[in-house]
């Protein structure tokens, strides 16, 4: 491992150390142990302080150096992110570590079986790590992006990471990144309020709101979001759905250029794909939830909750019939737009893909016509197209992986899919089985590689284990 | 469609009608109705003079009409070899279509209740068409090729269907074809001598021989091969096992090159996966079953007879445990070996695609070092892993497809995705289910297009489709 990877490590857990303030505030306002934040909060700081020490001036950084400063500061933050559950006895450490995961991935699966007996600094915390977790891939790369102009590989980093194409948009990636943070903490404010208005208490409405905001789907009762008003169902269902799109959308809008935004290819896929699946489950479901309006709300939520990969449910899933659960497992691994805070290998990229295979089956027909694909009005590489499709067939192999490694828990084959696409696409919610207690050590632990390597898009991951080999 | 293509279907068709012979002979023999092969047998001559006398003397053939005549070829001989099982009364057109495509694609899904009860010349037609259907694409595609020597096109035809590589060995592809069908019903001759010594009526030992060796897996015996001796169901095991072998291999033994023969990375993969999977499933069910040496015969019949998509049972699947059920889902996926008359995706495919994932994360990690793909010792053209991955993908894509609307017929999660990876793969054997009789006509007919899909690797299909769009 190179110098420069370890100080920069140093930064990000300095960055990471202050965080820790929020909790410890709402400890100090409930009246709560506080310490078991303090704690972790010292020991980030401190090493935090000793990685930084390493002196790296003379390095420049590369891909590689960036992806392996991601994947680490990642693995670190749930380590020590970790900690306040294990102190606060509320759950081994391997569960801590599963929980923590989950929650910085914005995954939402759970191994708590009952969540309202936790401290409400404990909730806030576990809500925070999804706010945390929502923009900090964005925020991690484009924070490394700019420390590298000579090194003409960095396009990878760009290419393969959820929405760095608003950096493109801005000169200079540091007022991209408020940009933003202004879209992300503004949409996030005005949940809170509608959600207050509606009459869920401050403090629950935020987490909730930190919950949608980053797509997670910890929720602060058991039912998840089931026992609140239909107003406030909506108004979440409509939020998961806003913190879908492309935050490229957003940032047009606000700089005037409406007619732009609207005309994302991307977004009207994303619009489509929610239109047919809402309908279909609707009406798939009909008679089994017996009065259309109820019907049309739960589709509603749950094909916004699963398809922008949040979790939050307000109905018993487990009643559907065969075909809308599978249509379900097919949206969680599709999820949303890019350059949103969603998981799965989203909805650009099945885009190319398909449009890909289109292309070659053009040629098989016609072998001397030229055929290019485009996305978003513009030409696609074949530089693009080849890591793209190499990206979905490893994403698959990789479900195949730890699919047959869950497996050996015994679970049906139904749930274990489902639990492995859950993690993977950072869903959370699982069919059959409501929380994640009963998995094996070491199933927690493979799933929460899942979890990281959906999150982080594979690539971040797996330099860390290439690094290894070589040496 | 070009005249070209309906001159070769008749051709096709000629050829077609001269194969009902032989259940003529078997029907003679029992005093069966032999009128119902003898319908079929004078519609196929008839249609296939008439199509033949379309003057098509100044066309050159390309590879596109190369596929249209595979696909239409498959279309017709199923929906008139279906014509016995519905003349002679023993089920609807639908079910006879979907019989007899399962014949024919080698798969073996059935959907008789009770195959017993059968005249012995239809359960000789229903044997004998995974007979036809095994080496049928290869000789297709042999007698095809030479045709056209100014089409540079035609090497996609080459690359993409199962087994051609034999014909680089040897000048001349009529020759190549010889040796291969010499191969071809050696073994086959080989089985069925054995299984008549293993004490097997030379009436079943043959018909066995036919699934066998087509790799289909339609049996005489409403119990599959759970009957017999442990001799014989070891000689079956084994065969299927062959028969999963590359042609390439034996020819090369064939010619006396047995040191090459046994150089392929294909074969060393195939053997490598068989002896995991063997020994997985038998330790994995070994409590179940009570015996070692019942556990290991059960695991190498099973392994044998679903990697190698035949589909013979001698024990119930059904009590295997989630991680076994797993693995066998994916062994029916992968398959056996290119040029064998197996389904699936094919090892040789996988082994190209994880080579090349391997090789995109290298270059993202190094991204100025050269990295090239190597299969059988030869590089691997940029062109040839493009099209292995689109496929792969393709292949994911339709199968999900098919998924999503056979999932209306309301079976359990588990087995609708088995009924549709068991017959897209052609290996015929479902958990859950032992038989496709009560699925919807819908989903008859889609399953019998994954079938067709499956077994002429996507391609020649979907040309059919391209050209209706054109028009």
């Amino acid at each position: 491992m190179r110098k420069i990877v370890y100080n920069y490590l140093g930064k990000v857990l300095i960055g990471f150390s202050i965080l820790f303030i929020f909790p410890i505030i709402v400890a100090l306002l409930y009246k709560e142990s506080f310490l078991v934040f303090v704690i972790p909060q010292i020991i980030s700081l401190i090493l935090g302080i000793l990685l930084n020490l390493i002196d790296a001036k003379k390095f420049t950084i590369f891909a590689k150096d960036g992806f392996k400063i991601v994947a680490l500061s990642w693995i670190m933050i749930s380590i020590i992110g970790a900690l306040p559950f294990y102190l606060n006895n509320d759950a081994s450490f391997i569960d801590a570590l599963f929980e923590t995961v989950s929650g910085f991935t914005t995954t939402g699966a759970t191994i708590f079986e009952d969540v309202e007996i936790l401290n409400k600094s404990i909730l806030f915390w576990r809500s925070f790590t999804h706010f945390i977790g929502g923009m900090g891939v964005l925020a991690f790369v484009m924070t490394i992006i700019p420390l590298s102009k000579n090194d003409k590989s960095m396009h990878v980093l760009k290419a393969e990471m959820p929405g760095p194409t608003v950096g493109k948009l801005v000169p200079g990636i540091k007022k991209s990144l408020i940009y933003l943070y202004i879209i992300y903490i503004t949409l996030t404010f005005i949940e809170w309020i509608l959600l207050f208005i509606g009459g869920i208490s401050p403090f629950d409405s935020l987490l909730i709101s930190f919950g949608t905001a980053g797509t997670g789907g910890f929720s602060v009762l058991n039912s998840s979001i089931a026992s609140y008003s239909v107003f406030s169902k909506y108004v979440i269902a409509i939020f998961m759905f806003l913190f879908g799109v492309n935050f490229n959308v957003y940032f047009l809008m606000l700089i005037g250029n409406i007619k732009n935004a609207l005309k994302s290819e991307e977004l009207k896929v994303y619009i489509l794909i929610f239109i047919f699946s809402v309908s279909f489950i609707c009406i798939n479901t009909i008679n089994l939830i017996g009065n259309i309006s109820d019907a049309f709300m739960q589709a509603f939520f749950h094909v916004s909750s699963l398809m922008t990969s949040t979790g939050y449910s307000i109905g018993d899933i487990n009643i559907y019939p065969t075909a809308s659960r599978i249509l379900i497992l097919i949206l969680m691994l599709i999820s949303a737009c890019a350059g949103s805070t969603c998981g799965g290998f989203k909805i650009s990229r099945l885009i190319i893909c398909v449009k890909s295979i289109g292309r070659d089956l053009k040629k098989m027909v016609h072998p001397n016509s030229v055929q290019i694909v485009t996305f978003e009005g513009r030409k696609v590489s074949e530089e693009t197209i080849k890591n793209t499709n190499s990206f979905m067939l490893l994403y698959i192999i990789l479900i195949i992986i730890i699919l047959f490694i869950i497996s050996f828990d015994g679970y049906s084959f139904e749930t274990s899919i489902n639990a492995v696409f859950t993690t993977f696409a950072n869903v959370g919610l699982c069919f059959n089985i409501s929380n994640f207690a009963d998995f094996s050590s070491l199933s927690k632990i493979v799933l929460s590689i899942g979890m990281l390597l959906g999150r982080l898009e594979i690539f971040p991951v797996i330099t860390l284990f290439t690094d290894l080999k070589k040496k």
